[in-house]
């Protein structure tokens, strides 16, 4: 497989620097070819701004979905966006690898999502009308292409259970999971998070290495989170509600739009 | 009141420029007293780097939780952040206004967040032990002051549902309210959300804009997020777990962390 890694880390001597080494090293021991967007060292721009846009009429109005869309359609997208477009579309496999601040990733990758997901590329892909809503979560762009996060945190994993107080850690990134990598299309694997790294001792290294090893030589074949597909009768268009019928039993929130009933 | 009003949108002629306008007016016309951090108007940095610690050795491998806490403890943060850290402090209220990209904040305001939330000022703040883990969530420097979030969001109300295909949105706005506002002390009023502003019309302005002037006018009294405080009995310590007999009934995943059944 053709594997791209998006690292966003400020400082490449750090536990994320050094599992990022292990995890190039066992996809490389796999066969697997790899690229990695090294967002800190690559000086990413974070802020979607008319920058982005170099052809939108100078003194209108900069409608940021309008300018994307026509950028996008006219391949007037500044170079930088269109290199990691060129990456995605190049990559059986994207790895977004990050610590958690605040919840969510660091700005700086953020800002690759604002700006390399651009219209047309990863969203307002397909029909948009009262009977179909785009080609998005199941379908897109990115379809029968894989993903997944490899993620440290700060805190215990028991406070990211389902309990805990943060909440659980499959609800936090479900906004990333389902709204980011879904959306366009990937199959999305259940994440890889790292707890307690503010701690880390040469013993939780060496396991902490032995389990990415162990999902790098996985990436082909863990089975993918069961999100729902859009487009295939789970949902009513337009209100893009689940059916009624749909997610009994305890599910509430995010978890309804997993399927956990149906065979495999 | 002192309201500080962060901005994060590209352009100031678009219907977040005007909503924010008509929220300024409405405040001052209510005697308070407003300031406006604009990100973008302002080229807001994003990234936290090693740049944000000037005071932090040369060459020393960069740890981003250290070097925060080494540089609020000897006021050696850049002059951006320690501007933004003062205007908290006057503000008794704090809107943050943005539009929804990716279920999430714009970049430009993540960034905010995780350079001005530094250690000792919004995290790592109070005791930290097996008892006691810091003052949070209910505690902490921020507490007493109240926070709001002023969303403009591009699809339909009912699409972010309970049991809508984006999630709720009480839910996509957890990881906010919860994680980044209630944590270092905010009492955190519900979100004002402006849906399907793509295709806003000049009668879908007016209303819209009455009913943020009537959350400017009720800034003051509207009655917070109950979300459970950290150290007054509801979970357990240091596993940070809801107490198993809370959160009974139908509750799961964030809505925990919301306290539905004392009396007020």
């Amino acid at each position: 497989m053709k594997v791209l890694l998006v690292f966003a880390h400020p400082e490449r001597r750090s536990l994320n620097g050094a599992l990022r080494d292990v995890a190039i090293a066992e996809l490389e021991a796999q066969g697997h070819e790899v690229q990695v967007s090294d967002l800190y060292a690559e000086g990413w721009k974070s802020a979607v701004d008319r920058a982005d846009f170099p052809h939108w009429p100078e003194g209108a109005e900069l409608r940021v979905g309008a300018a994307s869309k026509k950028s996008f359609e006219t391949d007037t997208l500044t170079g930088d966006v269109k290199a990691e477009i060129e990456k995605l579309l190049w990559a059986d496999a994207l790895i977004l690898q990050f610590p958690l601040w605040w919840y969510a990733m660091p700005a700086i990758l953020k800002g690759w999502v604002d700006r390399v997901f651009a219209y047309g590329f990863a969203y307002g892909v397909g029909e948009h009308s009262d009977k179909r809503w785009g080609d998005r979560f199941g379908e897109g762009t990115l379809a029968g292409r894989r993903a997944m996060l490899l993620v440290t945190v700060g805190g215990w994993e028991e406070h990211y259970s389902p309990r805990g107080i943060n909440g659980p850690i499959d609800d936090l990134l479900f906004p990333i999971n389902h709204g980011i990598l879904y959306y366009p299309g990937y199959e999305v694997l259940p994440p890889h998070v790292v707890y307690q790294v503010d701690r880390f001792k040469e013993a939780d290294f060496e396991r902490a290495a032995e389990n990415v090893r162990e999902r790098m030589r996985t990436l082909e074949t863990t089975a993918p989170i069961r999100y729902r597909r859009q487009n295939f009768g789970d949902y009513l268009i337009p209100a893009m509600t689940l059916r009624p019928e749909l997610g009994e039993g305890e599910a509430r929130g995010f978890a309804l739009h997993v399927d956990t009933a149906t065979a495999l």
